[in-house]
This record gives C-alpha cells, structure tokens and sequence, in this order.
C-alpha cells in the first residue's frame, strides 16, 4: 500500500535526505512512501508550478492513505499545502494520519505568538480574533479529520531539539497509520483513485 | 447555487457582521452564500470540534462552488483550515475561487517576515528552509487549485487599512466565480453532493 508523505519537508535544505528516512521506515512496515519531492521539475519548465501541483494530485489519487507533517510552519499552524492535500485525502476517502513535532496546543501557541492584552477587564488576543478552545494541536478541521478516522494528531511530550528532522513522532503516526491500514484492506482498496 | 464562503473570518469579533455581509453580496448576484460560522455549536456540546468539523463537511458537500480567503492568518501564510477545505472541494469536483487581502507574492513576504541571512556568499532565509518562487500569492497547491479552474487569486494592489473587513477583492473573486457558474451550470450540478 502506498502512503502519500505530505508535509512542508520539501523545503527543507535537505529534503531529499528526510525523504530517503521517511520512506525507509515506510518500507520497514511494508508500505510505499510517496514524498512529493519526486514532482519537482526541472529549472527552464514553461509552467512549473502548474506541473508541480497535478503532480502532486497525481501522486495522491495513486496513494491509499496520507501522513501529513503539520509541525508548525512560519506561523502558528501547519503548512497550507499539507492542510489543502489533507482535505483533498479526506474527501476522497482515504485514511489520514499526521503528527506535529511542537507539545501542546493551537491556544497557547497562539497566547505565546500573537500576546495577550487587557481589554476592559478581560484579556484577548492582541490580533483581535479568536482561537480555537478545544485542546488540538491545531485547526479543528486538520485535528477532527485525523480523528475521525480513529487516530490523533501525535505530539512530543517536551520540544524537541530539531523539530523538523526527528522522526519519533512520524514513526509513532505511521505505526498508526499501518496498524489502520492492516485492519480493513478491503475498504481501503475500493476508495476512489 | 450555493457557495461555501472559507475563511478565517469566523474567528473575527464581529464575524456574524461579515458573514451577514458576503451573504448579501452573494444575494445580489443570485448565489446563497454558506458562512460555515452557523456551524458553530452550544456552549456544552458534549464534542464540540467534531461537530463543527462534520458541520462544515456536510455544507462543503450541498454547496456548488466554494470561495476561499487566503488572507495570511497569523503567519505568512492562509488559514491551514481554509486551505483543507479547498482541497476537500477540489478533490468533489467543485469549482473555488479565491483573494487573498494582501498585495505581492508569497516569496517576498516571507524574505520580509522570515529575513534573510548570508551565509558564504549567499543570502538564505534565516529558517535554512526554501521558498517557492512562482510570484503566486500562497502555497502553489492553493494558487494553482484555483488557476486550475481559470481564475485566478484576486489581491489588491496596495496594503489595505482593514484586510479583514475590506471586500474589494472579495467582491472581485465573488464576480470571477458567479460568471464561471453561469458558463457551466450543467457540470456544476453533475459534481458530487
């Protein structure tokens, strides 16, 4: 079975190394990673980005299931690729699993980030807009998709010292996401492509 | 036909107000407009996140087309939910535009909030982590999934004094949309529920 490796990874200075590692302990579970790195194009193509994006689609209509990296990215929450290539899965059908390499939640990330000020009596968000109160490592949509299938968002339990290359949550997800996929082959294999 | 209308509005203190305002916009061009805020749930919802969660899939699924704010949302990039829900939308078959209240490219926003670094004799963003460079407004996956369909992501041309409350652009990619409904009404209702 094939497993579509989403994450902001792609951006990383070595990225084709951290996909080499993850789909390496795809293999010793006895599926195939798909990291979207494959879909880059060569430098001179007349419409690169187009090419990349129906890569990556291409890539996941191919996949049965979808591991996301939603480890916060230049912000408080995931990457917006990852989180567009998640609903995509999603609404396709397929299983979703997905880890975060920062402990806690979206709420006090955001308290931490944006600050709080004294407003009346009351404190709020100094950006003026509210966060989401529901103890998830983020946007309740990515969170209650994860769920939904029966799994969790897998967080450390302390930061880590390099947030975007330690693999322990990612194992523990794909061991999830294996232990999923095992349990109802049939369902997985009817889903669309 | 029906839009869903994405967006971080909702976290907005008064987003009942700019719910209330998209829906009239979409009320003038024949379109009823889905603000995903009347998904919310009471106080004491045994399972809040999962509610809102199943609330905004189902109205994703009656609506015809979704319309999509990429407003950077507390760091250079869209709401992470927003961007699942267009791909939940691209995966149906339905048609989504977008804006994005922010003039310029993805690219230069992140070289002004991330900052560059020399490192030898070149200059690196201070993450060590890669930028796309396609003069698109987002993520590629969210600008292509909109070009993909022939519109593209309307943003203005200088910074606005409200880019939360300001629909100039709204109104424009609202226009884009309505007129792309109107050319295809047949394929639009084929798509799935």
């Amino acid at each position: 079975m094939k497993v579509y490796l989403a994450g902001p990874d792609v951006f990383l200075a070595d990225a084709r190394a951290i996909g080499e590692a993850k789909t390496a302990r795809c293999a010793a579970l006895g599926l195939e990673g798909l990291f979207p790195l494959a879909n880059e194009v060569a430098a001179g193509h007349p419409a690169p980005s187009r090419a990349i994006f129906e890569g990556n689609l291409a890539m996941l209509r191919r996949a049965d299931a979808v591991l996301a990296n939603l480890t916060p990215f230049r912000g408080v929450s995931a990457d917006p690729g990852t989180a567009f290539e998640l609903g995509f899965a999603v609404a396709m059908g397929k299983p979703v699993a997905a880890y975060s390499n920062v402990p806690g939640d979206l709420k006090a990330r955001v308290q931490s980030e944006i600050g709080l000020v004294q407003v009346g009596a009351e404190l709020m968000l100094a950006d003026g807009m509210a966060v989401e109160d529901f103890g998830l490592a983020d946007n309740l949509m990515l969170s209650e998709a994860v769920a939904a299938g029966g799994l969790e968002v897998v967080r450390p339990l302390y930061p880590l010292a390099d947030p975007w290359r330690d693999l322990g949550a990612f194992d523990a997800a794909l061991a999830q996401l294996a232990a999923l996929l095992a349990a109802r082959p049939a369902r997985v294999r009817s889903a669309p492509r």
